[in-house]
C-alpha cells in the first residue's frame, strides 16, 4: 500500500470511481470532488440511470461534471485508485473483495464495514455478512479517533452521520473517564436529507415541513456503531440511550448530549485540548450554542460544552452537516489520508450562511 | 364568585376583554373566541394600534372579528366578566388588583401569576412584584393539575408553553414516585412563534430556517415554573436540566423527557390511567411517536411513553401547539372552568394536517 | 331531488360516504365534517387501509373521528345521502351512475365531472370517459359562478385548486368585458400539498424545501378547466397562458393574474360589487397584498386588484387554501347548497395565523 | 488604471476593503473572498461591531477569516486596491470620490451607482445624489452586458438581484427585437434573504414561513434599473410590469418573464447563441424548469425558454442566487474583470444541492 501513495505523491491525479451515484451522498461526493485538485472522476455507476449525464439528474453539476452514469460492469472500476460506495448496505461487501484484490482502495459510505461485531450487524441489517475477512481488516473512518490506521487502510467504513456527531461530542468526556458510562443520553435531531433520496411518504414535504417528531426510540441502526466507538474509547462497556428526531431542515445534525459527571474537570479546556489540532473540529467559546447552518456545506463539527447550574450533568452540543462531515466530506477526508495528501485538501468550503 | 357563574349559566354571553392584542397569543385568543358560543368580545387594547381594526393587522380575522384596538383607558375593562392579559410580564400585576376589586376575573398569559416564590420571579424578571396579595391567591392554570382551584379562582396564571409540555409529560412518573427526582432531563424543541411577534434578528426567517440550534442552556425563565410544579407533584425537591431548542417550524413544542426509573411499573397503563379522563391529553398507543403537526391549532397535548431496551431510563415524548395548549387555548380552557361552562366549549378544533 | 332536501330540512343528519379517504382531500373532508353540525360520517373507503382506524393514519383525528376504513363493497354507499370522491380521476365516473340511480348525490373532487368537452378530457387523462350522460347533467361546482344549478344538481364536479383561484380572480374582469381576452396570463404558485399525498421524489422535503421552481409550462391538466369557465363568462373564446410553480409551503395557492385593459373601469368597485354578497370571497382594500397564510385552513378566497402606474395592465392577486376553498371546503360548500343548508354551515374556521 | 492591473498581473495579492460587513452581502463577500486565490482581506468596517471578530458574528467564518470589524476611520481604506460597499444606499456615494482620488477602485453593492437618471434615483431614495461626476463615469456591473467597460472602470454599480435575473432573462428577446417592448411582464419570486439582515417584523420566520405573498405591486426601487437596462438593449423605450413576491426560502430568485412575440424565431437557439460564451449563464435544454436550489451558493444564472401552445407569448424562466450572482458573486466577478484576472477566479463553487 505504501508504494501506492508514494507513487501518487507528486501531482498525479487520483482516479476515482463512485458506485451508486444517484443518492445524496453520491451527488455530494461529486460536488466536493469536482473542485478537489487531485481528484479525477473516472466513473459513476447507476443501473437505473445508465447512459444519462450526471448533470441531467443534478443540475447543480451542469458545467462542473461531464460524466454520464454507467452500468457497474462497464465502469472499469478495477483501474481506479479508489472506489466510493454510496449505496445501500450490502453492496460494498459484495464488490469490495475483488476491488481490493485488484489493488483498489475502498471507502464505503454505508454500514458494511463499520461494525466489528458481525452478529450485531446481521441483527440490524437482516442479512449475512459476505466479506468477513475484509471486515476484520477494515478501519472505522473517524479520523479524530483512528487517523493512523486510516492512513494505511485498504478498506474504510465511513461512519454514519448520527454516529459522527455523537461520538465526537462524547469523546473527550469518555476518554477522560469523568462521566458515568452507564447513563449516557444522546438526543439527536437530523435534517431530512439524512433519510436519503428516495420516494418515501414519511419524508414528503407536506409530511415533515412545519412539524417535528422523534422516531426509532425503540432502536436505531446507528446505535451499535456509537456503542462500539464509545466503548473502545472508554476501555469498557457503556450504555447510551439514543433518540433521533426529524427536524424540517434539509441538512444538519444537532446532537444534544447528556452525561453525569463523576469527577470534576475544566470542561472547556478538556475539549479545547482534545480537539486543538483537529482541522475539522471546532470547539466554540464557553457559553456558545452552535447552529447547524454554521456548518452547512462544510466538513466541520462544531461543539460547545455546558455545565448547567445546580446539576451534576454536562450538556454537549455538537453540530455537523450530515452530508459532509457526516458522509461525503468525511469520506474525502479519509481518501486524503489514505493517499498521503494534505488531510484538508479540497475541503476548504466555507459554510453557506445564511 | 359562585353567584357569578350561576348567573351566567343559561345562555348569557361572557363579556371578554383582551389587554395587549397585537402578539401571537392575542390573535390566537381572537381566533378561538371568535367561534366560542358564549364569548362576547368587548374590547381589545393596544396603545400602538389604537383605532385600527384588529382585522387590519391580522387579515385572517377579516369578517370574523369586527373590533378595533382601543387604548386601555377607554376599553371599559371593569365591565368585562373576564380580562385576558396577552402582554409582556409586568403588565398584568399592575392592573389585575383593580380589575379583581371590580369583580372581573383575570387570566394572565404571561408570568406574573405563575411563580409563588417572589424572589425567584424577581431574579428572572428583574423587577419587584407589585401584586403580592393577589399572587398569593392566584391559581396556576394547568387544569390537569389544579382543576378544582381554577374553578373558583379570581386570578389564574396561565402556564408557559414549555412548562405545559414538560409538566404534563413528567406528571405520571413524578406522582407515582418511580423515577429519580434528582436527574430529570427535558430536551425541548420549540417552533419559532414561541418567541413572540416581535422584530428580532435571531428569529428572522433567514436566520432560523433550514437550521437548528439550542439556546439558553445556562438558564431559562420557564425553568423555575417547571421546578415548582414538579416539586409539588413529587412532594419534595426535584432537579431538572432543561435545554430548549429552536426548530424551523412556526408552531409546536416537542418535549423529549428522560428520567431514571427507580422502581418498575407498567408505564403505558400508568399514563393511560392518569390521563384517561382528561379531554385535552391524548396518550398514544405504545411505540408511537407524536408529531407536532398532529396538534397544530388544537388544544391537545399528545404523549407517548417509551422504555428503551437495555436501559433503566424512560423516554417520554410530549407535543403541544405552543399557542393553543401552550397559551391561548389553555387560557380559554381555564375561562370555561372559571365560568362553569363545559371545559371543552369552543375548543373542538381539529388539528390542521397536513 | 327537491323532496330530498326538504325531508332533510329539520335537524336530520346527512349521511355521508367518502371514497378514497387516504389522501389530503380525504383527511381534509374529515377535518371539516367532524365539526359540521349536520354531517354524519357513515363510511370512508380505502382498499389499502381497510380495517384500520382513520385516526391511526391521521392522528389529528384521534378522538374526533371514530370510523375505520372499509373496502368499497362493504361501505353501503347506496344508503348515504351524499358520497364524496376524494380519488384519482377515473374512479368517480365508474361508480357515480349507480349511486345516482340509488338516489345518492355525488361530489367528485377529481376531474371526472369538470370538463364538458369529452375530447379535451380524454386528451389530458388518456382514458375514455365512461359516464357521458351523467357528465352532461353534472354541474361545475364553483358556487360563485353556478350557485343555482348546484342547488339542484345530482352530480357536482368540484373545481381544481388552481382553477378556483384563477377563475375567481379573473371573473369580474371577464364578465365586465374590459380586458383583452386573448392575452390573459396566470402565474400561479402552489404549496406542495397540491400534489397530493403520495411518495414521489419530486415532492420530497429535501427536493422542494428552500427552493422554488416552475413546472408544466408546456401544459397542465387544469388549463382546459380554466379556459372552459372563463370562456363561458366571456361569452366567447379566451386565451390564457398558465404557468404553475411549486413553493415550499404546505398549503396555499397564490395566483398572480395579468390582463390588458381595453376599456377603463373602477376596478376596486368592480370587484367589491361582484363579490359583495359572496360569503367566501373577500375583496381586500385597494393596495393590499393577500398572503396565503391568511386563508390557511379557511374556505376563503382573498383577492386584491392593482393597476400599476404607466401601464395598461391590471394585476390581480388571489389566494386560497388549496385543500379548503380549492378542494374539500368548497366540496362541503357545495354539499350545503345541494341539501338546502346554510351555505356557510360548518365552514366558519378562522385561518390559522401565524 | 491600466497600470494598476498590469502591476497586479503576476501573483500579487489584491488588497480588499469591505465597508459595512454585517449584512448578508457582506458575509457572502467574505465567504467567497476567503478562498479566492488572489484576495487579501485587509479591512472590514462596521461602527456597531467595531472590535469584534467577524467570525463571532458569522460562525461559518471561524477558522476562515481572522479579521475583526473596525471603524471606517481606522480601516486605512485608501491603501486598498478595491473597496466593496455592502452598505445601505447613500454610503458609497459619500465615500467613493475620495477613494477614487486615492487610486482605489470602488464596487458598490447598493444602488448609488446604478441609475444614470439622477431624478429617478432621487425619487426612489428620497435624497440628493452627492457624487454626480462619479456617477457619470460609473459602469453598471452586469458583465453580460457591459464587460468591456467594467474592465476599465474605476467605479462599478453592482446590479440589484431582481434586476440581474430579469435583465438576463429578457436580454436575448429584447436585443433581437422580436417582442412587443410595451407589454413586458416580470413575475419575480425572491427568497427572504433578499430583504437583508435586519430586524423587521415582515420577515420574521413566523410571518413568512409556510406562506406566500406579493409585495410592492404599486412600485419597487429595482424597477427603474430594469427599465434602464432593457431600454438600452432595445434601443428605445420599453414598458415593464414588475411584480415581486416573497417565497419561504432563504436564497434564490425565480423570475418568470412574459413577452408577446412580434416576429418568429428559434428561441432556444437565440438563447444558446447569446449566452454560449458566458461562463455564468447556463441555458438549459428546451422544456426545462430550473429550480433555485440548482444555483444555491453559485454565481450562475440558469435560464429556460418556453413557447406555450396556442399563444403568441414567450415564457422565460431565470433563476439566480440573490446573494451570489445577484450580489456578492457578481461583485467578485466584476472585481476579477477590473483587475485583469480570470473572470471566473474564486467563483467555481458548485451549488449546494440538496
Amino acid at each position: 500500500m505504501l508504494g501506492e501513495f508514494i507513487c501518487k505523491a507528486a501531482h498525479e491525479m487520483i482516479r476515482i470511481g463512485i458506485v451508486g451515484g444517484t443518492g445524496y451522498t453520491g451527488v455530494e461526493l461529486l460536488r466536493i470532488l469536482a473542485t478537489h485538485p487531485r481528484a479525477e472522476l473516472t466513473a459513476i455507476t447507476s443501473r437505473t440511470e445508465a447512459g444519462k449525464p450526471v448533470a441531467g439528474l443534478f443540475p447543480n453539476l451542469r458545467g462542473k461534471v461531464d460524466l454520464a452514469f454507467s452500468v457497474p460492469e462497464e465502469a472499469d472500476l478495477d483501474n481506479c485508485d479508489v472506489v466510493f460506495f454510496a449505496t445501500p448496505h450490502g453492496v460494498a461487501m459484495a464488490h469490495a473483495p475483488a476491488l481490493v484484490r485488484a489493488g483498489v482502495k475502498v471507502i464505503d459510505l454505508a454500514s458494511d464495514f463499520r461494525l466489528k461485531d458481525i452478529a450485531q450487524w446481521s441483527k440490524w441489517y437482516k442479512v449475512e455478512h459476505s466479506a468477513r475477512e475484509l471486515l476484520a481488516e477494515a478501519v472505522y473512518g473517524l479520523p479524530e479517533m483512528n487517523r493512523d490506521q486510516i492512513k494505511s487502510a485498504r478498506v474504510v467504513g465511513n461512519p454514519g452521520c448520527y454516529a459522527t456527531a455523537v461520538q465526537l461530542g462524547f469523546l473527550p468526556l469518555i476518554e477522560a473517564g469523568i462521566v458515568d458510562p452507564a447513563h449516557l443520553v444522546a438526543d439527536a435531531k437530523s435534517g431530512v436529507s439524512g433519510a436519503g433520496r428516495k420516494a418515501d411518504l414519511g419524508i414528503m414535504f407536506s409530511e415533515v415541513s412545519d412539524s417535528f417528531r422523534a422516531y426509532g426510540v425503540a432502536g436505531h441502526r446507528h446505535h451499535p456503531e456509537m456503542i462500539q466507538g464509545l466503548a473502545k474509547a472508554a476501555g469498557g462497556p457503556i450504555k447510551l440511550v439514543f433518540v433521533p428526531h426529524l427536524t424540517p431542515a434539509i441538512r444538519g445534525i444537532h446532537a444534544t448530549l447528556y452525561a453525569r459527571l463523576i469527577s470534576d474537570a475544566d470542561l472547556q479546556t478538556l475539549y479545547e485540548t482534545r480537539f486543538g489540532e483537529e482541522p475539522f473540529v471546532d470547539v466554540m467559546p464557553a457559553g456558545s450554542h452552535p447552529d447547524t447552518r454554521s456548518v452547512r456545506g462544510a466538513n466541520t463539527c462544531r461543539i460547545a460544552v455546558h455545565r448547567p447550574d445546580d446539576s451534576d450533568l454536562v450538556v454537549v452540543l455538537a453540530v455537523i452537516d450530515n452530508l459532509v462531515k457526516g458522509a461525503s466530506g468525511q469520506a474525502v477526508q479519509n481518501m486524503n489520508l489514505m493517499f498521503g495528501l494534505e488531510e484538508t485538501m479540497g475541503l476548504d468550503h466555507v459554510a453557506l450562511m445564511p
